[in-house]
């Protein structure tokens, strides 16, 4: 089932299908991590219905944004979203494998690249049984070794990889972004409440960099009394 | 000028040098830590004048703990340390370069090893005039990636190494770990206050261990008016 929500930025909408992968709090605060960096060609890799293009389309003034999505019906709904929004100028969406990307798409061509990808490793965890659901939380159709490898090879010299990801993971990040010439530069672990391990963690990396990681204050979702905490609220509202 | 400092933990008490490194919470952060982790055998390289070794005497039952120091006098400190607190029978202070360890004690040997190494990589920052404190602060004798060397060879399969180190080396020490099958398991960064980034963090990796890191709350140093947080407090006391 379709359903409209309204984004409380800019006027802009989104077109979601509840029996697909609705957008979450994470896309919100990856798209709010990458804000800040200036782009002028901005990649969305597992772009889904392009909820973190239309967030960052709507928060900086990115000219430009390719999306890439494998499924047919999450990049239906991605083009859809674009056309609601105005943004058919701004938005390229490639119905694609990811994998696919670097012999279509320019080398070295992107400033930002943002990435909220399947969750879980291909095989662990029980599958769901509606395929499009299935594919957004597994590495069904591309792995981590395959994105960071890909971001590699799309980014400028200089560029940054924005990605969300699981912190039972971090390890296997931060060594394909070393392999991959994508020097991890800024961390940002997501707790629940102040008193729980991190499940979630943002992490900036840019190809070429520095060896030198920062690891930012600590993003508290929820306070000691269960409601979203300030600064989260204030993410939702800038 | 030496001084004998009161630990506050089962009557323990510690020689330190003023002229030489003297411990810091560091140390204490580091001691608790490793202290859950049940050893009968416990390596302590880098160990100065024997501070994260004496507090984990007085605070686990490990019946025997070795110390590698390269420092002729810290080691010396490290020993009368050792006959002060009446633990000569469960400590060995070995004066040696820690790159040589593995070739004096038995590999496979350890159930922990412990380490709060120079901070700082050769080369790099400027150098105090006098050696011993410039030796306990920068990689001039040891440096990174020959420690965990050293670690992958001394502990046994399935047992711990924890260490505490800056935040902006993460990346290369989770390859080092990775690359010494010292898989990196938990950590926890220290903030000063919430508000700021992580300068330090600590990071326990298991020999053998499965790909799956946690990362636990943060460990905030200061309360927002600048006294040390109830967490830090308790630790000091426990």
């Amino acid at each position: 089932m379709e359903r409209i929500d309204d984004l409380q930025i800019s006027g802009y909408r989104i077109i979601q299908d509840t029996d697909q992968f609705c957008f979450g709090t994470d896309a919100v605060l990856l798209a709010d991590f990458a804000r800040k960096t200036r782009s002028k060609r901005t990649l969305d890799l597992c772009a889904g219905n392009g909820i973190i293009a239309l967030l960052l389309a709507a928060k900086t003034d990115t000219p430009h944004f390719t999306l890439v999505e494998i499924q047919p019906g999450a990049a239906d709904l991605a083009r859809r979203n674009a056309a609601l929004n105005g943004l058919e100028e701004r938005f390229d969406v490639l119905n694609m494998d990811l994998n696919d990307a670097p012999s279509v798409l320019e080398p070295g061509s992107f400033d930002v690249i943002v990435c909220n990808p399947p969750y879980m490793e291909g095989g662990r965890g029980l599958l769901n049984p509606l395929d499009a659901k299935a594919a957004a939380r597994h590495e069904i159709s591309c792995n981590l070794a395959g994105i960071v490898s890909v971001c590699g090879k799309l980014l400028r010299y200089g560029g940054h990889l924005f990605l969300i990801h699981k912190t039972s993971r971090m390890a296997d990040i931060l060594i394909e972004f070393r392999q991959n010439k994508i020097e991890p530069k800024t961390l940002r672990f997501l707790h629940r409440t102040r008193q729980t391990a991190a499940d979630l963690f943002l992490i900036e990396g840019t190809l070429g960099g520095g060896k030198e990681v920062r690891v930012l204050p600590p993003l508290i979702l929820y306070d000691e009394n269960g409601t979203l905490s300030p600064e989260v609220k204030q993410i939702y509202r800038s």
